[in-house]
């Protein structure tokens, strides 16, 4: 238990839920060169950019929305009874730098800010931005001599090579560039939930080849979430797993304010339940990503996006906690 | 039967759906003191008040949307067989007085309200408002020495203490204070749908000890529907019943209108299947709360309720029906 | 003086502005056929159609939502000090039949249907609709011996001939139709606000040579609504006059919610001062038209719409009671 | 294989999805007096009418915004594998005239554009439009003596017979006239999902009597879509047959952008999973329809439209292909 | 000059706009007891409340989506030149504890919170919250012996008595019991763009016999925003002036979002321009009130909350920033 | 006269206006390789990128939706009587190829499209896209040896340096690079509207300091729409103009759909105003920018920038008209 009241988050019956500063579920804001910063163990962090979009811009404005709806979430997981302000110090590190019209300065700046947090033994938690972002996060916290396993929830693999004719970043690429420069095991990552028109006949064969394993929606429904995440353990097993959420992998009636929408995928239940079974894995980093404000104002798909971020954060929490006791 | 006249909606090929003034369901607006009232059965009505609310406001402005998609709604339920308006005589009998800026006064109003129309035998099936509205319409109807079972749909419990440090009536706390004030009995009380973070390891605690039959959103998933209605069944008995929902035990995606969304809720089909499986109980009064047009001015969430509420109408005549063919 | 405490509206201090059946501006609800409708001197009614409407369709719903936010009007004119449903008796008189799918059919029900009102000397004040609902009304009041003066606000003339090859009645006839019939006096119509581009050159041809006295935009903004509303009685002088007020005559911000916007119109500011100019006249006949919700669920222009509904009540209120103060 | 380059889509990496003019599923715009016409297999068209619609007008719009949405639909069907701009020749051939205001002249004008298709033996895929517009669809390209079959998705059976005291002809009643017309054989038809509240008790009774095998929501659920997929099979059995997917089949969280929504109805992913079971049909015709665009501006409806002509498209294009080699 | 740094906001070129945790105009987050908190000169706070809301609530949600669109404001004002960041030291001091269900609770935390800063001789600017949050604002700053004089922006005069039979802290009733119990001094307020409906013949009444100056919306347009501003110069005089923006004073145009709007006010541009006009004035306190984001999503009426606000706090500032100059 | 049947709109009587593939006013498609693209005299384009946008994107999406919403205007000004598509060739010659998530490329590529117009004679009128577009238009236009003057309506001058450290091309500031390269001449520069809080206090010196006219809205005001047209005819004088439009000159209720609102502009009355103003000018090109459909998905703004265009395009026309009468 590392129960520090100095990273605690405002109580409801102190303050309303609707009133105050808004900070990731309420924890108070602690920027990387805060004194306090040493001492979190799970950062909270917002990367709010969206110029690797192709498509349907937006998801920079992510965090600000994620963090006025996660003022909503309260203290205990109501399934695992797990207390993660109490299983570990959180706090909101506040938004990485970006420059929303320079790629190459951005993916720096991004690296460079969670590279700082990750100096620290901080486990980044980020809202995103679009799926561009998470390359970055993972430059700055893969260790290459052990690269990452990968629980991925998305309508769209995001392996594709190149764009427009040459472009190598866009927020379809990252996991091609992850895999190339070895930040990320392919033969220990499965992506659940990929659906949709292909541009090509060709446009699954890459990932496959690399040994990603590849649970497309129809596969999905007929396994049902609880075989599929028994096979998400199985394919990550023991080593530093991230768990990267793309809210395109839920049906649009989940999360309308997204990007590129694709009919047909899982419910919010159904990413509970599978977010739920993979208690005790060794989460090193996560993301929810591609939640778009300007494409649902009324908040909901921020609410789904912060409710999802709660339930990886009691996972990596957990985690967290037990591994200190551990240790101590 | 009693099929009569002056209780009929207006038939949509007489007015089309959309015309005229918005009584419940297109029925005669009979108000308590109208000479017609003595021979009203079931009466709709709408309590239009959100004072109780400690999140997000709105709920007060549910019953004028619920009126106004409830002309929306036909005669003959297409399941059942059931015809509601030959049934029973039915009639919307308008809002209770509420008094916007004052709690305790409005918990006066509404509850004379209602008695007024117990006295003359009206069951009654109410449009919230939030969920502290259905404490005064149960000290109006129950009887304390045969105190009322309870079908109760929602994703929160309801049978919190305290709030802010004192205040004891909030749209958090209605079912607790029913169990203590005798109206409601515990044992023959069940809850579905109950989920979201709670604020501290204890909250469940009270209302298990009470014996009341929690059914977690998971433990609804894993039996379905149909099990989950045979054990509202089973948990209620033979004595009189109140059915309450909260749509919010909905997914989000139903019911988006509405103050503490908590994703991972269940369908509105899975509803449906289970207020169907609860004919011929005795229910005795009934409401569908927390509709909160500001966050859905599109009108879907007051579709639902409305439509919800027809479903509990069918039940509700078909036993009034019963009751005085029985009688005669 | 006809304080007539049977047709008052219900005070906001009893029941809530957001409670309660929503009739015009919480008046009592007096169908023709009810005891009552023959001592009403103005009736507050409903034309729920748009068949008449060759682009965007919705104004059907307008006479359902403006009752809505009629709810929010109260009881003293603040500028002139007229007390509406002191002055006369009004009511609530519910909508017009009407055919969604026939137009001819549609035109007949609404002549009846006001016509039956006209017969008991009740003004008609109604909700629209689109714009050809105007000439069944017409058709049901004129007094063809001596012919309606009109003071229309709108963008359009509607006076157009024909549509589509052929048809006569659309939302862009109704005027030259009630010219050709007789009905209105094209000398003593003024029309306020034209605009738009035109079809053909020769658009404005046939109402000029009419007589219709036609104060373009920019004629409009070059006088200011002092000058015109001077103009405007001039035009009508003393005989029977009827106000058709279409939402679009306003520049699109304050009414977004109509089906044919036109960018660049008078403010609402405006139109209540032109409204108020026209204090005393006799008017025998009033809409508001065009109100079109599904463009605008917000209820902002509904409410526009019935604000101006309000403040051409108090014009026929205060003749009617001076009528009768003459009278007695 | 029928890889005909004048007739391929834009692709997205030569103009971004969300430029150029938006056609449907960005192929070439090729009206039905274009020399190209007559090579076309395939001809995408929109009826964009709602003359026919008894309650919330809006479906005109529906082609519009489906186009605007189609242009995010891509080359490859991503569970078949089949290439539909491959296997067949497909363009987008406009809009078919339509009278807003009068429903027989429009029933001409839609019966004369889709038979000009016919008779250069292109099949129409059409987005609507309210309901009665498949009828004059069907009265183009049925053969009476070989009337169609047709696996229908809806709330309703919309084999109504008169409305309004007369009217045959809304869009309630296209089924009713198309079997009395001879066009459809009611044996060989299957409608599924059909739900909500009836009018009278007798509604079912004549679509019964006439064979039709009527799939309602209740039974619907307790097969699941891979049984109702085989029985919908079963029905249509070898001949022509015509697929009419009203949006309204869906739930409303799916769907919100239609007039006469009904809660409680499959998902999208159940639908595009009935769908892909019909391949190998001799699919002569078919139509999406109901998207109404006002009570969805979000697009999320016409999204959930057109990747369902997406699904029905890969079903034709795939028939055709192989008729093609068959042929060759 | 007191150009302090830290007490400057986060230029946008080190981190955009729409990023970072939002404070009110990117400024630093000083609770009343961070030991920076002495050095404050003008403190930012929320109140978020509409316990006092007689009609439609929301307004508790105000502060923290104009903290959202605070961010887009930047540092020099165009027109006056003045530097608000430079001239005096701000801080957004955060909200003020409220209970959302308990009115007379909400009154004495939201005064002793003011007080606190008043204690420390922090100007507060507030942002609403409904109207009523003015009253405790003022018992906290106000000194008996020399009441304030206020500048008021608004539809309504918010001196009515009591309402529903009793309750007299409503927010139609702070300017009442703030004259009643000194703190506010009748001859020395105004009030600009009173308008809308009246309950009585006799609502003007008490106002203008206690000599509050009022202008009503007519006499507002007729003077012009210039001399209106001139009037209030020469209303409040020499002394301590408080500055209350009730959004609802603007034509619902620029405001929609919220609780009462009155068709027919002034612009954000003649309200910008009349707030320049009291440069110089020895504003001690201001708010802005009313802002209701359920009734406006999209931020607009935020937009124009915090520009006003900004617009304020340039006076403000520049005040502060010169009594500091004369003191030095 | 060029009345060429070949550039003629689809009539709203053959088609009505919802109907069709939607290009710009319904014209025909003619991209730039098509025969017919050498008779153009105006070409009506798309320029759908938003890479330049440093705070909220979506303007990528306006010249979809622009066309939408185009297909309400007609054939004739009603003001000045100007047919347009009489007076010279217009079409819809569709977008420009950008690269969305790559500048530079996408500089290039609008650039090479609009001198491929330039070097048939057409003049382009262009729908964005962000502000940055209309640097590429003006290489692709401007002849160095006799640079453009520029009537410029905006909130913003767009003459800023560099943002974030470096960058030189962003949506701020494509005025000062025109100036730099000889494209603009800054002494036939007018700027209308600019307005809104500033960086630095610097931020004006450098337009100022070429000799641009800039006009912000406090003079605005004092002047008046007509002497401020005065004052762009005389800046501009004789020589080859440019119109640049960007809709947040206007007040944000007119325009809410862009990405960088600032309150308190001009109307749209004043600017169709301004424009007509214009009459005779030798406008070589014009644009609308700013369109942000995510941020309006009503299409209020997309109509107000397309009635915008309308109005340029009569100014357009009618000197084509006349020059070609001229020179024949």
């Amino acid at each position: 238990m590392s129960d520090d009241a100095a990273f605690r988050p405002i109580p409801g019956d102190v303050l309303p839920r609707f009133a105050g500063v808004p900070t990731f579920m309420r924890l108070p804001h602690v920027p990387p060169d805060d004194p306090r910063a040493e001492r979190v163990d799970i950062g909270l962090i917002g990367v709010p950019w969206d110029g690797g979009t192709t498509n349907r811009p937006g998801a920079r404005h992510g965090p600000r929305q994620m963090r006025d709806l996660s003022t909503m979430m309260r203290n205990v997981h109501h399934v695992t009874g797990v207390q993660p302000f109490r299983a570990a110090r959180c706090a909101d590190m506040g938004d990485s730098p970006v420059n929303p019209i320079q790629l190459d300065d951005t993916l720096a700046r991004v690296e460079a800010f969670v590279a700082a947090l990750h100096a620290q033994a901080i486990k980044p938690l980020t809202a995103g931005g679009d799926h561009l972002i998470t390359l970055p996060v993972m430059r700055a916290i893969a260790d290459r001599a052990r690269p990452l396993g990968m629980v991925h929830f998305d309508a769209h693999t995001d392996t594709w090579d190149r764009y427009f004719g040459g472009a190598q970043y866009t927020h379809g690429t990252p996991f091609r560039r992850a895999i190339e420069e070895g930040l990320l095991d392919p033969k220990r990552t499965i992506q659940i939930g990929i659906r949709g028109g292909l541009y090509n006949a060709t446009d699954k064969e890459w990932g496959l080849a690399q040994g990603i394993r590849v649970v497309e929606i129809e596969e999905y429904f007929d396994l049902g979430p609880d075989r599929v995440a028994a096979l998400a353990r199985e394919t990550v097993g023991e080593g530093p797993v991230y768990v990267s959420f793309d809210v395109d992998g839920l049906d649009p009636v989940y999360a309308p304010g997204t990007g590129t929408p694709e009919i047909g995928g899982y419910s919010t239940h159904e990413a509970q339940r599978m977010l739920r079974a993979l208690r005790g894995l060794d989460i090193v980093g996560a993301d929810v990503v591609e939640v778009s404000p300007p494409f649902d104002p009324s908040g909901t798909t921020a609410l789904v996006g912060v409710t999802l971020m709660w339930e990886i954060l009691c996972l990596m929490a957990e985690r967290v906690g037990r591994d200190r006791e551990g240790a101590s």
